[in-house]
């Protein structure tokens, strides 16, 4: 075992600091990254504060990771030294089962997110990006082009995925009409996204201040969806919505907005369920409740090469690793634009 | 107009009586009708008791309805008298829109249902099938085989098509495991129908009664909801599970069941609606929960052609149009199997 340092959320309720913990030592096919930069998910502050329960303390938060290859294990054939890499949601899955197989890895029943998870080389459980280092099967490690600015792309890893998946998915793209709930690190990817794809965007927000962003970063309209009569007009006139709203909320004003055959598609994990839909407005035009969870590894390096090849990254705000817990306090009150991403040289500051 | 006889609810806490109405003159696209079976469906009740609201007394209900053509107007050229003929929920919809266009006017936000629907005709509302005659546009009219014995065909126009339809449109069919819940009208025959196309069928009832006559309709097992350990062993592997089940209830224990991708396809209208699902069940395995709704016309044709073709009906239990009001109280119980009909040769008796 080496040294590794981070910051760790040590219980439910304080705030996050610093934390020696073990990195295993790497093996045949394991790749050691230097971290350089690594996004603020919404769902590490859901972790940190056990609102999807099962934590085990202390946790390592950070699954949007991208840092320089340093040392490779002996197997190692995808990466070498001083190469840009990035690591996102997880770090290990069965390899066997269907869903692997069809690189599916993130529907696998053994999947091993990349913090919070049991970990088998260890017996603790795995630790995430807010650290120096971390070693990862070369598997789960993406090719990060120079083209873009590595800070900007670690959102990339999971709030990009978690959006660019579910409009592959249901095959998003010219012709279509398609809203985006909430415009906040997953919203405002789903809009690049769907209006890289070529699709008519229509932007949900109950912000009024979020309106010139919105059209900024490529929604054809912005709806304050707090007002019926803005609603009203959008009827029936959807054909896919992506929800990435993660508070409960009323899922009916949109299924009202979907065309015959559309799909609400939900990416948010509420700590509460939503208001149950009416089943009135599934059946009468057959439309859909759905979900989606960020994206296999495949397609998450082919999400990565279109955002290189297409100039997309996410939108930031860069701080230093102990600005961590204000910027928690910041991203509850919606007041980020549109990710934070903690610049790692900051960590031994 | 003309004189009709049938049977309405007057009021949404009385029972059933006979009624006299008056019926249109047939213009030159209609086809006049003399019913000879007329289905009982679970909606002609909540109706009749206005469960779904709406209900414009007298309400003469019945969507299931087989007769024979005894006159036709001039333009007709899809049916002559004498025909064996079928009506089921829809009686007319715009026919431009772009649902209709593609043969979905059950879609059509211009549907005229079968009874309880303003009638343009009439300046009244649409009267159903519990009645000596129907006048109907020949555009929904439907041809009926004389292979099938009428009675048990008449189901078809509703609890057929409305199982019949999802389990086409999501392409069902050999090497899918498919789930039905609930063994009533439309359980039985998504049963018979998922069967026929080569499915592998799993039914899941509350009623240990119903065990046998499941694996006799087609299911190639049947499974108790009410027992989790029976359950359990069928998480994760079913395509699509088809719930006919129109009362509240848990709809998480079928998604459990679902695959990655999977599909719970509600077509029951609840008159109030099912618990919430967890989102977390949707998310994790990329599955939905949809509606569908009857089916179009011209599927519902063939659905009746293949009916014919494969020997499908409906198990029914005949009765007598007085019975009417005992039939609704047995139905309430689930007491049918699998669906009532009424001899319409015992209206004026």
């Amino acid at each position: 075992m080496n040294n590794n340092f981070g910051y760790a959320a040590y219980d439910a309720h304080t705030p996050l600091r610093p934390f020696d913990f073990p990195r295993r030592e790497i093996n045949a096919q394991d790749v050691l990254i230097e971290i350089l930069y690594c996004g603020v998910c919404h769902s590490d502050l859901h972790q940190v504060r056990n609102e999807w329960r099962g934590a085990t303390f202390p946790i390592v938060p950070g699954h949007e990771i991208i840092g320089r290859v340093i040392e490779t294990g002996g197997a190692v054939n995808r990466f070498k030294t001083g190469d840009l890499a990035g690591v996102g949601c997880m770090v290990d899955a069965c390899g066997v089962c269907p869903d692997c197989q069809s690189d599916q890895e993130q529907y696998c029943d053994h999947t091993v997110f990349t913090y919070n998870s049991p970990d088998k080389h260890t017996g603790l459980v795995t630790y995430g990006g807010y650290a120096r280092q971390i070693v990862v099967d070369q598997r789960f490690v993406l090719h990060i082009s120079d083209k873009l600015h590595p800070a900007a792309v670690a959102p990339l890893l999971c709030a990009g995925i978690t959006t660019y998946s579910p409009l592959r998915h249901w095959n998003i793209g010219r012709g279509d009409k398609v809203g985006v709930v909430g415009l906040g690190g997953l919203g405002h990817m789903a809009v690049k996204f769907a209006h890289a794809f070529g699709a008519e965007v229509v932007l949900f927000t109950t912000s009024p201040a979020k309106v010139a962003d919105g059209k900024r970063l490529g929604a054809d309209e912005v709806v304050i969806s707090k007002n019926p009569e803005d609603m009203q007009k959008h009827l029936q006139s959807c054909n896919f919505i992506l929800d990435t709203v993660a508070a409960p909320h009323d899922l009916d004003q949109y299924l009202a907005l979907l065309k015959r055959d559309g799909c609400l598609c939900l990416v948010g994990v509420p700590d509460h369920s939503h208001p149950s839909p009416s089943v009135g407005n599934l059946i009468f035009r057959r439309r859909s409740v759905a979900g989606s969870l960020i994206g296999g590894i495949r397609e998450t390096q082919e999400m990565l090469d279109f955002c290189a090849e297409h100039n997309i990254v996410a939108d930031i705000e860069l701080i230093a690793m102990q600005a961590i817990n204000q910027a928690y306090d910041r991203m509850l009150k919606s007041d980020v634009k549109y990710r934070f991403v903690i610049d790692m040289s900051t960590l031994e500051a």
